[in-house]
């Protein structure tokens, strides 16, 4: 081995990946469905599990791990400081639609059983994981007042403000996805009417076009130029300028960042779209505003989680080598633990 | 006299109130009203005048002034760093309706007239200025996590976020008035259709009214019982609740401290509807939130200003003896400068 290792793990919705890396690059990757059934404490228990097998795989011990970043979907409650997820498309008992999820969960202990056995331990929000990877590595490296905006199945944000990554009191800012933009409008599954998530997301695009298509079909569609399609996705950019200029009034930024799968795989249709309609708010607060694409893209999960706990000495290296660019394939693991 | 003294300005769309303190308390208060008209220099000409003619009337050199603070309304722009007001209110050459302004200045150089006169500046946002007062001697004081908005002639706001106060790239975080909360709604003084400020300000509370009359007719019919009243009030409070829902999910505040006079004159009505519908939203974000009515009132404007250079030593002294409930009658100028 050549260690000091850092761990990151990514929570996501459907998957958790976990990587360890050491000083010259990521070493090991693996990857695993969410498990959704069992007792409240089977996220934290599967993280463990994963950390563990990861180790195994290229023959560290887990206490040589020196810190470890979780970046996590959310919003976050703390019960006495510590973090607990408290995430409707992890908690059944918090979910709108009870058929999706089977639990009955409504807050996961995240950071109570993980904080037992991996010591120096970095909880935050997804977004906000991934807003300080984009600025450290990524598309606004070193700007002060920073916004990234995960456009995909849902939608999240994080946000540096005068230079220092915000918070809020729980860790839920900026939790972009539950503003308002439209009166009456759909439900979201946080229990909102017309909200940016219920408007925008890809499970909003894929409702609105219904007949159990993507969102990804429906882009296909507006491609080859078909009205409904093209009517869906044309209000969907609408009401997602229209987000970013809402985001933009209250923390007035310099850029945003976007990424997420339903934007990288659509730039050359929404970023111009975007822009159009982002432009047309108050000018005065908008006309200096930078709207670039996630340059990590495909690496930001990853690289958002390990950033959390990353040393000064290791960002300066990674910086000038990039070494994500040639990360190993992930090992996949199927529901039992096998690969 | 009983040096050294702190000044403070209030700049606002329809008057100029200087004031100047020393360690007990507001010394002497002058007032006027704001001068549209002449050279895009006119405003901080006239605070200038203002802060000379307050010096002259308790006797003190303006060399003596320790510091000043200003708070005025914005949006700011920054050229070179330095702070110019670009508000729609004042700058006619922004204005929608060039028959209420009739000057045509599209930027005011606050920062670069004042400076060179009145040494220690500093120069806020009238609501990031206020949300300051009220963290220090009102309603949420010592609270790390709190939002000003300001329900009024327009919408306006403040925040700090983990103990800081926010200010953005050019001091305008956040400018809650400008968020949009429907599509396709009444246009704003910005230009911006259905945004916060368009729907529930004092202005369109009148305009939805109609026949000219003000906010507080429209107030007085709803208490009457008036149908048409009561039906654009109960809009106007599920908008602006469903506006502190949206700030609240980018900040994920722990306290909204609320003022302004469209609020502070309808407390009884407004309060327990505005908690109503902001619980609504979800849950998860909202539960721990607390709304409470701005402590410092008619005092706000004073205090805000001075609050941006009040020493730490006259902070404590203030928060005990809270001299600012005594303090003087404002001497009112008339145009001509005469009072």
């Amino acid at each position: 081995m050549t260690g000091p290792y850092l761990a990151g793990v990514d929570i996501g919705g459907t998957k958790i990946t976990v990587s360890l890396a050491n000083f010259k690059g990521i070493s090991v990757k693996v990857f695993q469905e969410v498990r959704l059934e069992g007792s409240h404490t089977a996220i934290p228990e599967q993280v463990d599990f994963l950390l563990e097998y990861a180790c195994e795989q290229i023959g560290v011990q887990p206490d040589d791990i020196m810190a470890t970043g979780v970046s996590s979907c959310g919003p976050f409650v703390k019960e006495d400081g510590i973090i607990q997820l408290a995430a409707p498309n992890l908690c059944g008992g918090l979910a709108k639609d009870r058929n999706i999820i089977s639990n009955n969960w409504t807050r996961i202990p995240l950071e109570a059983v993980l904080s037992g056995r991996w010591s120096t331990l970095k909880i935050e929000n997804d977004a906000v994981a991934a807003v300080k990877a984009e600025r450290l590595f990524g598309a606004c490296r070193g700007e002060d007042n920073v916004v990234y905006v995960t456009w995909s199945t849902g939608i999240g944000g994080g946000a540096y403000v005068d230079g220092r990554l915000i918070h809020g009191k729980n860790g839920n800012a900026p939790h972009i996805g539950h503003i308002y933009l439209v009166e009456d409008g759909p439900q979201c599954g946080c229990g909102n009417f017309g909200d940016m998530e219920s408007l925008v997301s890809g499970v909003a695009i894929a409702r609105d076009y219904g007949g159990g298509r993507t969102a990804e079909d429906v882009f296909r569609a507006f491609r080859s130029g078909e009205g409904k399609a093209n009517e869906i996705i044309s209000r969907a950019l609408r009401n997602f300028a229209r987000g970013l200029a809402s985001i933009n009034a209250i923390l007035d930024t310099e850029v945003f960042v976007i990424g997420g799968s339903v934007f990288m795989n659509n730039i050359d249709i929404l970023l111009p779209g975007i822009e159009e309609e982002f432009y047309r708010s108050f000018p005065i607060l908008s006309a200096d505003v930078d709207i670039r694409p996630s340059l990590l893209g495909a690496y930001l999960g990853d690289m958002a989680a390990l950033s959390l706990v990353m040393p000064e000495d290791w960002i300066k290296k990674w910086q000038d080598n990039r070494p994500w660019t040639h990360a190993p394939l992930p090992v996949i693991l199927d529901k039992q633990g096998f690969n």
